[in-house]
């Protein structure tokens, strides 16, 4: 199935050039597991949810390390029908039968505990879309329900669900949302909006 | 049926506050007519696309006329079925029984030919989702087809399609596409950036 994000990264600052150069380092360790393409507007990713979601992860937390207000801005895709399939994305989430929707949701909350923390704290924002009929709603309210447990829910708002807490257990927790509900083989997107140092008040 | 969209204004420059505040009295003409909520990640503007679409428009042309490299990120909404209904929502896009396909198709066209051009280049990348069964790929193909003929359009991306052009043309463009494709009360989203002024090649 093919998978991927097309992600933008936003320093507010005068050198978001530098900013942005120097947290690219953070790939490094996933580049022979991605393919990766830019362009002015975005950075392609293509590869597996387990590859994807910590990649962006560690480019985001290196950018906002430097204190910078910058925001990681993503559209994360999955099994979109008009993508051809790539070996690169080869994924273990997505073998054998899917579970029980409760099961997910069991395994799904014991993954986010044994997520890494990497002691810096954002808020991620996130709308979670599944394509087709069937039983979507029941996804979209099992997703839900998880979110509410995982530790980072803040609150609904409209069109979109707010998380915060460390950059770790946030993106593992965004992981399980894409890869746990909606069907298997589904075409599932999340349009993703990371941030950190915002001088706004929560 | 209730509409709105999340955006968030990110100007790559240290007084992107600055920068913020001032494009925010390109909004004053729309207020009335949008229920506007801001929080320290987007800010919510609920209200029907012949609205949302110019107020989005304005507020990215006032950003990107500094010469600032800024960026608008939004999830626009339609027909969530979580969503309630409201009055300040009401629009002649979804009045009267939907026309064929090629009749939408024509009067998208026509619709951007008269568009205001705003003299600021920009560009504008997105991914529409028609949530739901039933003809969705044939409206998605429609609509691409449209987007090809709309005189803004630059390439297919994975996961979404880029435009370029005036920014006065490609707002009214992402207007057409939201509006008159996929069912009259289905759920549609698109999920956008906009960027000007970028120091990347093109």
């Amino acid at each position: 199935m093919f998978s991927g994000a097309q992600i933008s990264l936003y320093p507010m600052a005068d050198d978001f050039v530098g900013v942005i150069m120097s947290a690219l380092s953070a790939l490094a360790p996933y580049r022979e597991r991605l393919r990766i393409e830019t362009d002015d507007v975005s950075t392609l990713l293509v590869g597996p949810p387990e590859v994807l979601f910590p990649a962006m992860r560690d480019l985001f937390s290196a950018a906002a390390g430097t204190g910078v207000h910058c925001v990681l801005s993503a559209a994360i895709s999955r099994g979109c029908p008009g993508e051809p399939d790539d070996a690169i994305c080869q994924s273990t989430h997505f073998e054998g039968p899917s579970a029980p929707l409760a099961e997910r949701h069991a395994d799904a909350l014991a993954a986010v505990r044994g997520a890494p923390v990497l002691d810096v704290f954002s808020v991620a924002q996130f709308s979670l879309y599944v394509m087709g009929s069937g039983s979507h709603m029941d996804e979209i309210y099992g997703c839900i329900d998880f979110l509410k447990q995982s530790g980072t829910f803040e609150k609904s708002k409209h069109f979109a669900t707010k998380l915060s807490g460390d950059t770790g257990v946030l993106f593992a927790t965004l992981e399980q949302a894409f890869c746990r509900f909606g069907p298997p083989e589904g075409h599932v997107t999340i349009d993703l909006t990371a941030s950190a140092n915002s001088p706004s008040a929560r």
